[in-house]
């Protein structure tokens, strides 16, 4: 894996989110990595405390100009993530025209930072402006509650899936839409055919969607899936892990392949990113016990350094974890073919 | 090699200068580091142009704040390189006492990043404020022109070096020298001890020096070196490459074995320098004459895109020689102890 990647996201000093947690796996991976900071702030917002600045829109086209006057404009590839306001993502939206008008084939990993868990954490006017940019990415990366956000619409059955990448593929023109996790509610275990390794009932997992569009076909998709076992407890910089490594191991063939592509990739970015939270989960395990306090809103009030220190335990182990990155010893389960998706 | 190392220092989209040439390496020897941006530019000064800002004092300031309110400062190791203005740097001044008085035994590497070959690149004022903050580091790493400029000693032959040495360590307190290269002038190639590999006087060579402070001995302190090759043109991020390596591989021992520890640090940081400059050298001769043009002021300022198509050629090759950085392969050559330096 050798080119240059031009990624657009936040920064902060500590831990591993956002840029952070997205720019040293592609390096280690072999990408030349241009790394434009849309924020820079302290540390995760959830966090006690929240120091820094968010980047202006000015100052974005001001780089970006700038790096065009040099002649620096390079990227084979470009990953944006979390861009805060409506401006910025404008300053974003234009270099993205640019950069596809100059080399159509660039390979975009747009990932709609909107949201989680039905809370919208940018300002609503970035809405648009996304849809707007879905046109120019090769693959999306939204959560469950982005892909309600983008396509207005509630997610609660497969038929309700089924209309959201639809719109996704055909109204908004994405090549490759992958959902990295979706609770694996009875309605979509249901769904799932029988080839799919059995799920006990009782034990938590997320389904990992991708969907591939197939245009000029009797379906708008040809769509993969993979049971993802769920750790317990909330861990930061995850999604962002994931589609950094999604889009390293992204490696274009012709239209036939892609949904080989997309499903090959997804596959290393799932086992990786399961890999590396599971190694960070296993550390958080050996922390003292008032370093993994569980989540309660009420006792973090009262000890505002409580949260802190649980935060702190579940950073992603990203560095200490290097050769889940590079692939060393990692068994590879492939995606597997969701043939009657469209059908049932 | 593990812990965590709090890096202040700039940070530029496309390239390898300042932190984009210290952290990847720091992360590969299995640091995690925590990564303040001095500045948010487009390149490094040296294309035609540069877009983005500096940022504030008052940004700063906030940044550490929360961090500590979150008691996020936890640094074993600190690394510190361009801060352009005074503000800016009292700010990180006020921070590494705070980070002292916390933890003593910090390993502090400060590179007075003040300018090269007699200009200064930063405002005047923030020279007393690195005299100030000199006796708190471990380690300093200024180039030949920072030695001068701290120490007001015009460095022109062996009796001078040993005047603004014996300032660093006496004065300034500073435990630890290294200055990564001198031209090797005559005065300083008839001074080395006979002991040091032949110099074929018309073979270009610099020389790297490190000085380890010896307090109630006879001597100010024990000095090594080494001579290394000089590589045709500039390249940019060299010196905060190598000071990123030199701490990663410093170990801290007893008090006897400083010297020790230091050569030890130094000879790795210049052998994977040296190994990485090499790698840059022979891509840059690779690519189409135009893009490796020698500098000439004045067919750059008839063509803007000459210097940056240089500039361009020469940008470190860290990701595709991180495996220098992991050490594979390399051949380590010892630092020699200049027994008779403060003597002869």
């Amino acid at each position: 894996m050798v080119g240059r990647v031009l990624s657009i996201q936040s920064h902060v000093v500590f831990g591993y989110v956002g840029g952070k947690a997205a720019v040293f796996p592609l390096q280690c991976l072999g990408y030349d990595v241009d790394v434009v900071n849309t924020v820079h702030f302290s540390n995760h917002s959830g966090y006690g405390w929240l120091g820094g600045t968010k980047t202006t829109a000015a100052e974005l086209t001001q780089i970006f100009q700038s790096m065009e006057s040099n002649n620096l404009l390079l990227p084979e590839r470009l990953l944006t993530g979390y861009i805060p306001g409506a401006e910025g993502l404008s300053a974003v939206a234009d270099l993205v025209d640019k950069l596809k008008a100059k080399k159509p084939n660039l390979i975009y990993l747009l990932d709609p930072v909107l949201g989680d868990s039905g809370r919208l954490y940018v300002a609503p006017d970035v809405i648009p402006i996304y849809q707007r940019m879905l046109p120019q990415s090769t693959i999306i990366t939204p959560n469950w509650f982005e892909v309600e956000t983008l396509t207005d619409i509630k997610l609660q059955d497969l038929a309700s899936l089924r209309r959201a990448l639809k719109i996704l593929h055909e109204e908004y023109r994405v090549p490759n839409v992958v959902i990295s996790s979706i609770p694996l509610a009875d309605w979509l275990s249901a769904a799932l055919p029988p080839t799919f390794s059995k799920i006990p009932p009782n034990s938590p997992r997320l389904l990992c969607i991708a969907s591939a569009a197939t245009p000029n076909s009797a379906h708008p998709s040809t769509v993969y899936a993979q049971p993802v076992e769920l750790l317990p407890g909330y861990f930061s910089g995850v999604g962002d892990l994931f589609s950094a490594l999604l889009l390293a191991h992204f490696v274009h063939g012709d239209a036939s392949s892609n949904g080989e592509a997309v499903s090959h990739a997804a596959s290393q970015a799932l086992a990786k990113t399961h890999a590396m939270l599971r190694l960070t989960h296993e550390y958080a395990e050996t922390l003292p016990e008032e370093d993994r306090q569980p989540t309660d809103d009420e006792k973090d009030a009262a000890d505002p350094q409580r949260k802190v220190r649980r935060m702190r335990g579940r950073e992603l182990r990203l560095i200490q974890g290097q050769d889940i990155i590079r692939g060393s010893g990692l068994e590879i389960e492939a995606m597997q073919d969701w043939t009657d998706f469209w059908t049932t």
